[in-house]
């Protein structure tokens, strides 16, 4: 199957959670907005977003195109190609609590966007800066240490597998844990620095996943796109008190 | 099979997406933490999120035990049972368009919540009070219109069933369309005023789930939590402008 995902040409966000999973599983994809030519680039994402009429239409990129299927939604997107990619368990149970720890990510991934957007998306970050701060004070504190200790937590107490969040091989959710681990570090390096001692099997899983044959090469290729000040993960230092 | 399912025992909150499609399945089920007896009420349902080496721990509530199983995450609950109560479409397809609505429901349900607490969930609403205003000014202009104009726009676009979200018959995205709008109508009256005559398709769902008689009956039942100043939908008169 040759995947196509639409989503922004410039940043990571959401889509890369997505992007981890493909090439992690060395599959054969196109990132439809960022590659040239007929049916290619922003206009074949726009044109997608745009057709009332069409019945699966997404509410926002990422999404993702199977076949006859348009798929919304990160973790949907994930909780299909999970298994299709070698990157779920195998157990419908196994699929749940995979899905159930990626909708958790999902969660933290908006409280990450609304530490420097707390009061609205179309507003640029500097007219809301002295709400992000103090929102970023209430994530810093609580939230961040709230949801690693939780993700440790479901690490620590997987039984069959050493080092993987779920059974006894590698699955989309330990690449997800990568991501938050590699953003968080961006955005919040000092924050990160204290935190780290108390998650140190995040840690881990994070270095392992970035040494994994398929992931080390896209890390290393011009496909990952570089944290930047548009993404999810941005760097305001003042947010990082 | 008996469900159990774990909620706040005094709001409606994420648990009443659950609950509504328990109710109008006409599914055996206890709302564990607003009974009463051994091994019931919220000391159940705390024991279980403390339980640091439970193999499925949740985030946060609701979660449902059916069987062997502790599923969290609202939209996975959901996605889980709808197939089981009789609430989903029958095919893969349908089954992740189904899912992708919810979770855009899941999406919708944080900027509703974050209106009122855009800051910290951890502060009160009084001591969010100026940012909540800010925010809600663009929650009620931009996002309101945003994603209820997308929720009716997939009704339309439903070719098979006239008035139902998916196919030709009711599913729990029907039952989460029939609460956003019961929810906003509670909390933004004066927005819904503005907004309803844009969604019409929308409005009238919401009277054809509260006419099925299962619904109905919950409805008028002391089962149903009345909307209150606790929950995610929440009335601040001056949110609403």
């Amino acid at each position: 199957m040759r995947y196509e995902l639409f989503y922004w040409p410039s940043i990571q966000g959401r889509g890369e959670f997505v992007r981890l999973a493909l090439e992690e599983a060395g599959a054969e994809y196109v990132d439809v907005a960022r590659a040239s030519g007929r049916g290619k680039g922003m206009p074949a994402m726009t044109q997608i977003m745009e057709q009332q009429k069409l019945q699966t239409r997404p509410f926002a990129p990422p999404f993702l195109r199977a076949g006859k299927l348009l798929i919304g939604q990160t973790a949907n997107i994930l909780h299909y190609l999970g298994p299709r990619l070698g990157l779920a368990p195998k157990s419908d149970a196994g699929q749940l609590w995979a899905h159930q720890l990626q909708l958790t990510v999902t969660d933290f991934v908006v409280e990450v966007h609304d530490t420097h957007h707390p009061i609205a998306g179309s507003l640029y970050y500097e007219d809301q800066k002295s709400e992000a701060r103090r929102r970023s004070k209430h994530f810093v504190a609580e939230r961040v240490p709230k949801y690693l200790d939780y993700f440790e937590g479901a690490l620590q107490a997987n039984s069959k597998g050493k080092g993987y969040m779920i059974g006894r091989s590698s699955t989309y959710v330990d690449l997800s844990m990568f991501q938050l681990v590699a953003g968080l570090r961006y955005a919040f390096p000092a924050t990160m620095k204290r935190r780290e001692p108390f998650v140190p099997g995040l840690v881990a899983l994070h270095e392992r996943v970035a040494r994994r044959p398929n992931v080390a090469a896209y890390l290393a290729s011009p496909r990952r796109i570089a944290f930047n000040q548009h993404g999810i993960f941005r760097h305001y230092p003042e947010l990082d008190a």
